[in-house]
C-alpha cells in the first residue's frame, strides 16, 4: 500500500517540509497547492492578461490554481489541511469540505486555540493533529502499522 | 420548476428571513443549519451525556449537527453561503466546498472588504452578491426568468 | 411513468409552444432556459452589479443563466435540444454534452442541411427529428406506446 | 504531479503541436481526437461497410470516433477546447459540455470575436485563452508553480 | 415503504397481468415495455421517416424505446426479468445486465428448462421464480411482512 | 425538511417502537426489516421452494429479505443501528457498514459494555446513544433545532 | 493512449485469437471470461465443495465467474460482445447490458441473421461487425487514426 | 488481469499468511488492516494524545485505523473476509456491509456453526469458504482459470 498526501492550507511555515521531510523512505506521494504566494495571486492576470478590477483579478487566478487544487485533491487517499495562526484561510476550510464531500480520509492540523472555531471541520476528519511529526507519525502507522518506541 | 435551496452560514444577522420574506411567493422550499446558537454548541452533551473535555463536547454536538447539514446539503440545488463581518465561519467555508464538490449551485453573499479572502470559494460560485436582496431577485430570475424593473 | 422533459436551443422561433402544446394531456413536466434574449444577456449584471467589461457582462449572465440550466438537465428524463437555421449556438451542443455525460436521453431536432456538421451530436441521441410534431409523437409513444394512426 | 490533457476542437491548424511543443519537458500526456478529416469521416463505412444513405455514412464514423473521444475524456484531468474561424464546430461544443458534466478542468482557447457566442461555455472553464501558448504557460504553472519571466 | 417495479422480457403472454393484478392493494407502482410488438419494431421509422435497410429501421425503434426502457429501469427498484419459452430474448437478458450494474433488486423469472442458460442471470438475482404469482408473493412479503397461509 | 429513518438490528425488544412513539409529530417516514423472526428466515422457502441443505434455506431467505433492506437503507437519510445484549448480530453490523459506504449518517444504539467491541462501528457513527428515547432527541432536534427542558 | 479490452461471449470459435493475433503491436491488454467450458461450469462445486442440486452447482460456479467477469469489464474502455450462432448466449447479452449501464464502449460481433432478435443491444454499439478482423481494425483506427489501405 | 485483494478481519490465526503464501507466483496484491492487537487499539493516543475516558481512547484509534482500511477497500477489486470461533468481530461484518455496498466482490470465510449467523453476509458474497487454502484456488481460478488436479 503507497498513499496519495495532498498537503491543503497555511503557506507561511514549513510545515509542508517537515512532513514531507519527516515522511522519507514512505511510499508516499506528496502534493500541494503553489505556495509561492505572489505566483499564486498573480498567475491569472499574468498568463491570461491583465484586469483592472481586483476582483476579477483575482478570480482569474483562483481559476487557475484550481486545476492544480483540484487534481491534487482528487488525486488524493488522505488531505492534511493546516490552519494557521492568522488570516481567515477559507481556502483551507473549503478543501477540507471539499475532500469530505468526496469521501477522501481528512487529517486536520491546528493549535489548541482554534478547536472551538474548527469543531466542523474537526468533526469530519479522521485525526486532529497539533503538530506536522504527529501527521508523519500517523502516515508511517497507517502504511507499516509501527508506533514509535 | 421549484427549488431546494440551502442557506448556511452567518447566525448573527437576519439574513436568512429577509431572503426568505423576499422570495414569498416562489416555488422554493429553505432549509437551515440550527441558528440558536447555544443549542448548536451544546446539543451532543445535552442528548448524549455530558463531556468533561470541551473538545469532545464540541465534537459530539458538531457531529448531531452534521446530521441535519448533509441533509440540507444533500437536498439542496442551491446552496447560498453567507460570510458575516467577524469570527472564523471556517463552517462555512466548509459547506461551501462541500457543495462545490457535489456539484451544488453555490451562491456567495459577502460584503467587499472579504473579496480576495473568499476568492478561492468566490470562484467556486454562480453568483456572489453583497445584499440578501440581491439573491432573492437571483432566485426569482431562476424560477421566473423576470428581472426587474 | 410520467416523463421531466427539457427544451435546449434555439429561442428564435415558437418550437417549444408547438412541443408543449401537442403534448397537452399527457404526463409531462417541461422545463426551460430563460427565453427572453435581452434577460439572458443582461441578468448577470442587472442584479450583480455593471460591468464595464463586455467578457464579465456576459460571464456574469452566463452563471446567473446556469443555475436555471443545469437544475432544468439534471431533473429532466429526456432533453431534447433544438439546432435552428442561424448563429454558431455553440450552447445547445454543450447542452448536448452535457446531458449526454449525465446519461440523459437525448433527442435532437433540426433541419437535414445541419446532418453533417451535427453528426457527433445525434450520435449519441436516441432520436433525430427534424419537425416539433415528431418529438411529441416520440414523447406520447414514450408514455403511452401509441402511434398515430 | 503529471496530467492527462485532451485536445478537442478544430483540426485546420497546427494549434495542437504548438501546444505539445511548448509542454516538452512537462509531466503530460496529451490525447486528441483524430484529426485526418476524411479518415474521421470515412472511418464507419470504411470498416463495418457502405452505407447509401450519407446520413447513416456519417453515423458509423461518428460512433466509431466516440470510442476514442470518450476514453480520452474520460482518462483526462484537463480537457482543453478549441474554437477556429470558421465551420459550426458543434463536436468541440460538445465536448466541452461533455467534459464539464464529467467535473473536468476546462480551458477554452478561441479568439476575441466568439466572446459573446461561446459565453455559456467559457462559464465552465477554469482558463480563457487566446493563444496556445497562453495554454502552455497555465499548464506548466499548474504543474511546477512558475510563472514566466 | 412503496416499490416501483419495471417488468422487463417475454411480450407473448400475460404474465404482467398476472403480477399486477395479484399485487393489487399495495402500494407498487409498475412500469413496463412497449408490449405491442408491431408498435415496437416500427416506432422508429412510423415517427421519424422510413429506412430502405431493416438493420436502420430496427436500429430506429430500438433507440426510440430506449427512452422508455432506460427511465423505466432507472426508477425502479426492483426488476422482474422474465424469460419465456421461445426466442432469443437478448433484450431480456440485457435489461437484466443494465439492471444488475446499476445495483437494482432482480428478481428472475423462467422455468426449470431455462436454468443453466440462465446461471449467470440468476447468479445476479435476489429471487428466481417460476410463476409470476411467486413474484406477487414476494412483493408482497417485502412490502408487508406477511407470508401467505 | 423531513426525514427518512431506517431502523436496523435487533429484533428482540420493542425499541422500533419506543422510537417511533417518541417521534409522533415529527415529519420521519421510518422502515425497518422484517421483523417477524420466523417469517424472515423462512420467507426464501416459503414462497420460491423447498431446499433440503439448512445453508440454501438460510440463503433463498436472506435473499429476499435484501429486497426490503437495500431498498430501506437506500431511502434513508438516517441509518439507527441497534445492537443488543445477545447473539452476534453481524447482519446489524454490516447494515451499518452498508450505510456508511452509501454516506448515510448513521446513529449506533448499544450498551456500555459493548463499546469496545463496536469501536469501529460508533467511529463510522455521528451519533451514538444507549437508549431509544435518546434517538427520539436527535431525530426532534435535527428537525426543529429545538432541545428539550 | 491505450485501450483495456474485455472479450465477452461466445467460446467455441477462435474469434478471441483473431483479434488478439491481429491487435499484436496495439497498446491493447486483452481480458476474457474463463473459454474452458468444463472449468467454468465445475469451478463452483470443484473449489467449494459439491452440490446435489444441479440449480446450486451451476449458481456456485456461476458466482465465482462472475469475480473475474465483474472485474474484466470494469477495468475495459472497451467490450466487445460476440454473439455465435447456437446456444442462447444470455450471458452475452447480460455483459452487454451491464457493460452499457457501465458507460464502457461497446462493440458487438454477429453474423447478419441475428440483427433483429439484437437490435436492443446494437443500439447500445458503438460499432457493430460481422468479423472479428473488422473489431481489429476499429481498435487499430482509434489508438492510430490510421485506416487499412 | 491481476487482483488487488484485501483480508479483513480476525487476527488471531495466521489465515493472512496461509492465503498470501498460497497465492505466490499469481499477480495479486494483498493488503490487511494492522493486524498487531495492542498497536490498533492504542495508536491512536499514542499519536494524538491521551484520553482519560475509554471511549474516546477507542475512538481515536478506530479514526486512525480507518485511514488505512478506507484505503484498502477502496483498492481492493476482491475482499475476503474472515470471521473466527471467537468474538463479536462486528468490524469483520462492518467491512462486508462496506465493501459490498461499493460493489467489491466478496469472498466470506468462516466455519459451518455460523452459517445461519452470518446469512445475510454469505447472500452478499461471490464465494463461501471454510479453509483459507479454498480462498487461495477462488483466486488462482480467477486469475489463470485453472482448476487443481
Amino acid at each position: 500500500m503507497g498513499l496519495n498526501v495532498y498537503l491543503s492550507g497555511e503557506i507561511h511555515t514549513d510545515w509542508r517540509e517537515q512532513i514531507i521531510d519527516g515522511a522519507q523512505g514512505l511510499d508516499i506521494t506528496f502534493n500541494s497547492p503553489v505556495t509561492d504566494h505572489d505566483a499564486s495571486d498573480d498567475c491569472g492576470v499574468a498568463i491570461l492578461g491583465e484586469e483592472p478590477n481586483k476582483y476579477w483579478h483575482d478570480h482569474k487566478g483562483a481559476m487557475v490554481n484550481a486545476i492544480r487544487t483540484r487534481k491534487g485533491i482528487a488525486d488524493a487517499d488522505v488531505v492534511v489541511v493546516r490552519f494557521g495562526e492568522k488570516y481567515k484561510q477559507w481556502n483551507a476550510a473549503f478543501d477540507a469540505g471539499y475532500a469530505a464531500a468526496l469521501g477522501k480520509s481528512l487529517i486536520v492540523l491546528h493549535g489548541p486555540d482554534h478547536q472551538h472555531a474548527l469543531k466542523e471541520v474537526d468533526a469530519a476528519a479522521l485525526a486532529v493533529a497539533e503538530q506536522p511529526s504527529q501527521v508523519v507519525v500517523v502516515l508511517r502507522y497507517v502504511l507499516t502499522g509501527k508506533l514509535p518506541g
